[in-house]
């Protein structure tokens, strides 16, 4: 197995997203801040997306003007289209990273972009070349890779020949979602043996969520497969859970514990990342579903009375 | 892996128990009965301790009294003591198996049952013998295997050896308790990899509990490594969370979700099982902390719009 992985941190664009309220820019920030400074490498920080649509988001510009970020943190911003990628544009001294995404499943696809997969597809090869030409670095969002809520199975064959497309127009990676949590570890495992072979030279990220409690089971398959790149999210905000009510995104404070406990590297001061996961929770005013932010990180150190001798055998 | 696995359902002792009002003795029977409709074939019916200190279980001998469970379905009760074992064996055409208990650590044994590991164990062989006698299945499970809140890290050999004192006193099966949460996947993997060999024989079964997230993930791990004997909580009830308000127990119906998916036969009908653990959310008034009893079952069938075409490849 791997011993170290990459971490990318979406909470800020996919878990804000999905608040029902708007959060303040200033918590934004804030808090975006404190996740910066825990070591991770990967920060997904918002996205251009219409304000009619999802104004959540609606103060991307601001957020990006003010977040103060350490040059070793890539940022990286979620764009739909051009126009998207014309807005990242406009803080091009701040992002190196953008994120593009569609579906595997024709009806996903529809549900979330109301187009078709191959209208996707078109334009955000053009996202790709321009965004590439421009010096960023690339990666494209494959939702509804492992199961699609309206179609059910999905191909991994299609999922692989979608991902060779956004390879071919400029992703340098190129990301699996579990949109609505319906892989299961002996699926991931073999998914990503077959993607390393079919994607060669590409980086693959598992994007998991954690809608029936097996997320992490998925990762620990994927990181058996030799996957080493992952996405989540601060207190499994976000993850647009379906059913309502469902668990989306994994925490990012979770996988973080499993994988330090497992002796992996991911460059994240735990305790710092669980300071902003309570931050956030203060923030939101309410209890987040990550289990580590009740729990704490695993405590090894011996605290209280040594192991006593266990005595005379009695029954032998 | 293996193809099929057993599952002992201990909601009924482990969930009620750590209740804080007692549940009623109609809705327990209910609740049991359901249970053991769905297919399963080991169920932890309640345990007979002192009822001035565990009342949630006072109702031990009228539950065991109007249960009616199908004769496939092996019917334990967990028993701290040889005054235990006469409550259970006042039930024994009704009972099959007792389980017993102690830590592999001394202030969890002594936080919890007021005696060293060595008392305990002495007081256990007499029950296991004398159980044994009567010709009831017994398990013996070793809470804080993987680690312990109090005194951190503890060493497998210590584990083992409780293990085996266990076995060559009458138990046929012995249990492994993540008490607290703190296992991680490398680590079950070795562990009952060193178990097997340890005590050839020996049914050997994983207690995970899903304190940080990772329970299904150490259930993948210990599948890995050839274990096949699980125990889990409906409704993700119980397992005396620490801290207060973590998760205890993993939920029997995100495993048997995770299991089915994976192609690994229980018994069980997920259906079934998610039935009582809604009744049981019904019966407590409150949402549960299991998964799968918000998002269901994993849906395989196409129901929509069938894949259409990707279009032509516009960079390449």
């Amino acid at each position: 197995m791997v011993d170290a992985v990459k971490i990318r941190e979406v909470g800020p664009r996919d878990g804000f997203q999905n608040e029902p309220e708007r959060i303040a820019t200033d918590d934004k920030v804030r808090l975006i801040e404190m996740l910066a400074a825990t070591g991770l490498r990967r920060l997904e920080v918002t996205s251009f997306v219409r304000a009619d649509v999802i104004p959540q988001l609606a103060d991307a510009d601001e957020v990006l003007r003010r977040v103060r970020i350490p040059e070793e943190v890539s940022v990286s911003v979620l764009v739909p289209n051009e126009r998207g990628l014309d807005g990242a544009l406009g803080h091009r001294d701040k992002i190196d990273e953008i994120n593009v995404f569609l579906s595997a499943s024709e009806s996903h696809n529809r549900h979330n972009v109301n187009r078709s997969v191959a209208e996707s597809l078109a334009g955000l090869e053009t996202v790709l070349g321009r965004a590439t030409a421009e010096g960023l670095r690339c990666e494209g969002v494959i939702s509804t890779s492992f199961g699609c809520p309206y179609e059910g199975d999905v191909d991994p064959a299609r999922v692989f020949e979608i991902g060779a497309r956004l390879a071919a127009a400029g992703a340098v990676e190129v990301g699996f979602g579990d949109t609505t949590g319906m892989a299961n570890p002996v699926q991931v495992r073999e998914f990503f043996g077959r993607a390393q072979e079919k994607l060669p030279g590409v980086e693959l990220t598992a994007h998991f969520h954690n809608t029936r409690g097996q997320g992490l089971a998925n990762v620990l398959a994927a990181l058996e497969a030799g996957c080493d790149s992952f996405e989540s999210s601060f207190g499994e905000l976000g993850g647009c859970p379906v059913p309502p009510g469902a668990t989306g995104n994994i925490a990012t404070e979770d996988l973080v514990s499993m994988l330090h406990e497992m002796g992996i590297e991911t460059g994240i001061d735990l305790d710092a990342l669980l300071a902003a996961a309570r931050e956030a929770q203060s923030v939101l005013g309410r209890s987040l579903g990550s289990h580590t932010i009740v729990a704490g990180a695993v405590d090894h150190r011996p605290r209280a009375v040594p192991f006593g001798p266990l005595g005379t055998k009695r029954n032998s």
